[in-house]
């Protein structure tokens, strides 16, 4: 077998032609606004209290705005049907005219996906929310696309299952949202994605049309596996009216232990035993290196290590299982094993809830530490300084009404485990080859191990606009092009949105660009579907 | 919450016009048959020794004929590339002068997929069978489209990881051709399907444009899923040439246990206590009726019940673990609250692998024993008698020089849990009714329970073609509508292919079939690839 590196090194990534080119994120002049005779249309279909304007009274702004409050749009309508047919009723007027749409579940994608670029109509989803059916025996579930995800798990829980699907948003996000976007999320590493977890969807093509794809069933290949066009898609090639996903059970036993380790080498080591050992159990790997468990330590009050041997790594798992006995003794005996192997310099189980939630708390509050120690460049890619800086800011991200406080805008590479912390190491090197003060400038890295979801964060003291700029300039694109050269992904989870679409063309093949261009050309004739996002519009 | 089944009542599964239409699988004397230009072409592209014709002394009756020996082509060329450049530039040439092609991997397809209709290139994907990449700590596996199943298994196994599928056919099935059919099998209940497993993959349209989305990383969201669009698309839409595969760990133990219950609704309450009690370790539940294990014990040599208390339905259950101790106190745990709950009359425990694997056979070779007793009527669509009773005559069966002895044709519908037995019990009924003697004709019913994939035999004594045939005229299409008005699937496995593309536009609403023609179109669009496979050709 040849090394993985080795082999991918060789995909024809990008090119030098697509690299050139430039994108807009303004909305054509060529769509129509939507004006008094549509906003009449929408009343009729989905009953006047059911359809905001701009001046009506309504607040408008938690349908304009995104969850980080970097995105602002100025919607001509928000419009909110009750079932599919009124949805379907909406898109074949909105096609008709060319009005352009940006679907919306709870609004909480962290790329600007589910606001407008400009007037769009917004279609809410929030009244499609019906948990439709579940059957006992096989755990599938079917709900309106509008359903908020809390809702769906509690409704499960009661029955003793679960959604396989647990993002920090669940108290706001919408089934719908999570299936349009194939959201991630905590539990990815056990239960896979939704590609595999959602059984059938009903969605509306941006023409109109109403694609029953509903199956509510593991085993079904009738023809082509039309729903998956959906899942994913941002809205962009139909709306998700209803779908039917798998549940799992609900465990009724959580483990929880972290270990500090010597190296990132033996991060991997530790992953590659846990996986062996715990099998079936494992729910969690995560890893945060010790200059990112630094910061936390300083910043947060209340936070301190369960063990005090220096690590330079520290390691965290968790097992969810059936039987709290012998997952305890599955987890002693890596435990052990680990520390015969030298895996491990020192660890910790905890005994109780609130020793793992102390322990999590040490792996979770990571980008909240770094936050509140300074200024962080977060490997993401942002429009401008401007927005980065206010999307840092804890006074903003946690001023909406609406929502719960989100988390810090989170970075989203994944890379091959092999190349995962290198990037975190390169990245410190290229700083210092620059010139920037290692002591003040501390790229850290942490995060979903288990996943191959890396969080890059660079701290720094707070220096002024100019000072971050100059700092961003010098990491971007560099780290995208390192990224994608390494076989990595600039979206790990949260899609593309209108924050990374001029990035397609860099991070695909043409063949597949111009595949995507072609599907959305079928599902969605006249361009009217969340304009903007997954695809760049051309300058 | 509404039930499962007044809900999928409503849905507009099929419509009068389209019960009405006709189909032809007869290739259309449109295409154009390969000649001796061509085949210069393809050895150019392969090699001579690559490209086989009629007359070159080459037995071509592997690669005309399928494994049931249902289908018969007549290939006017076999080609064999060596890579992916070679699989395009064949299929360009043939997109350019309209020559019909099969793709074909390990052509153990069961509908008459991967086989011509009449003189298509048979496209070879057999020398694509290189590992080019296993990454330890991710498990993700990249191999080439026609590297055999078992192959691959192997490889991992040496590792301690192992595919996330498994079929009978696994020694001669290829992975590219599981992918094409998003093959299901034996772990589906344990690892979910295909459409999650696969991580990427890379495959040439019928243009012969290389779709590159050979992502070996988890967690990607950088555009729409395209890769989704082959997985399923039973070589109608692309060819697969390169896979990059999520493996799982391999188990260290393995429990079986066979309960007797009374009911099929403790069979179902036996399901649910299973994924209650076993959860994680589950990783099969499957069932046999009385009348079907009568047969078996009955016909084959050496089968005996292990339990001695009369019980009209069996149910059988296997835990796979990374720990014996704990898998075994887990099924003893399960089978004690079955008992005292009144779910199972009796049961046992296998103790070793000999004892597992004889409770294995009475389930695995319910479909031989009825074979043996005299005719069986499956539950599968068939083009003629003659078909149906040459499928099921042992002689043709294992005659192949090729393959090992294949299963015997297995009916492949699966069905909301509620509804699953209700249609063996229906047929009883309706065949009673018709006046057929219940003393000779006798349907059976057993299967993948937790996977809802029901096998529905019809058993009668051998009463000559005529018998047989009046017996299928009463039970088809009659069974094909009852399976869909109840929402189930009437290809859970096997796709459709050529026996079953007539079904399509009774199994699917009007919209979903436009839609699968446009991909079509879109990714065929001279119709080269596999004609009369999937979507049926109209008369």
């Amino acid at each position: 077998m040849r090394q993985f590196f080795a082999f991918f090194s060789g995909a024809p990534r990008r090119t030098a032609a697509s690299a050139a080119r430039r994108f807009s994120t303004q909305l054509p002049a060529s769509y129509t606004r939507a004006g008094a005779d549509d906003v009449a249309f929408f009343k009729t279909v989905c009953g006047a209290p059911h359809v905001l304007v701009p001046g009506d009274g309504s607040d408008l702004s938690k349908y304009n705005t995104d969850w980080m409050r970097q995105y602002h749009g100025a919607t001509a309508a928000v419009v909110k049907p009750r079932d599919t047919a009124g949805v379907a009723a909406v898109l074949a007027h909105c096609s008709a005219r060319r009005i352009p749409v940006v679907p919306q579940g709870g609004n909480t994608g962290l790329v600007g996906g589910s606001v407008p670029l400009s007037h769009e109509v917004v279609l809410s989803l929030e009244r499609l929310k019906d948990v439709h059916s579940f059957d006992e025996d096989s755990g599938v579930v079917v709900c309106g696309g509008g359903l908020v995800l809390q809702a769906l798990d509690d409704a499960l829980g009661a029955r003793g299952w679960m959604v396989p699907l647990d993002l920090g948003s669940k108290g706001s996000c919408a089934v719908g949202g999570n299936v349009a976007t194939n959201a991630g999320g905590l539990r990815l590493l056990r239960y896979g994605s939704l590609h595999g977890s959602v059984l059938g969807l009903e969605a509306v093509t941006g023409s109109g049309t109403v694609v029953d794809a509903l199956c509510t069933l593991r085993k079904d290949n009738v023809g082509f596996d039309v729903k998956q066009l959906f899942i994913g898609s941002e809205g962009a090639l139909g709306v998700v009216t209803r779908v039917a996903i798998q549940a799992v059970q609900r465990p009724a036993a959580v483990n929880v232990a972290m270990l500090g380790a010597a190296s990132f080498a033996d991060c991997r080591a530790l992953l590659r035993l846990a996986r062996k050992r715990l099998g079936e159990v494992l729910s969690a790997a995560e890893f945060v290196d010790s200059r990112a468990m630094g910061i936390v330590l300083q910043q947060l009050a209340g936070t301190r290590l369960p063990f005090s041997t220096p690590a330079p790594f520290f390691f965290f798992v968790e097992l969810s299982g059936s039987n709290e006995a012998h997952d305890a003794e599955k987890l002693a005996g890596f435990l052990e094993e680990a520390a015969a192997g030298g895996l491990a310099v020192d660890g910790t189980v905890a005994a109780d809830g609130v020793q793992a939630r102390s322990i999590w708390r040490l792996r979770e509050d990571v980008s909240v530490a770094c936050s509140q120690r300074g200024h962080v460049y977060k490997c993401a890619i942002t429009n401008t300084p401007y927005l980065r800086s206010r999307a840092n800011s804890r006074e903003t991200l946690h001023s909406s009404p609406r929502h719960p406080p989100p988390p810090p805008r989170a970075d989203d590479v994944s890379l091959p485990p092999a190349r995962m912390y290198a990037l975190v190491e390169d990245t410190r090197a290229r700083l210092e080859g620059l010139g920037w003060d290692p002591a003040l400038v501390v790229p850290v890295g942490y995060g979903h191990l288990g996943d191959n979801n890396l969080h890059l964060n660079v701290c720094t003291p707070d220096r002024g606009k100019e000072y971050h700029a100059r700092l961003a300039k010098d990491i971007e694109p560099w780290v995208y092009e390192w990224v994608m050269g390494a076989g990595g992904s600039i979206s790990a989870e949260h899609g593309l949105g209108q924050q990374k679409a001029k990035m397609l063309h860099r991070a695909r093949p043409p063949p597949v660009v111009q595949l995507m261009k072609d599907l959305k050309k079928l599902l969605d004739p006249n361009g009217i579907l969340n304009p903007g996002k997954v695809l760049p519009i051309d300058v």
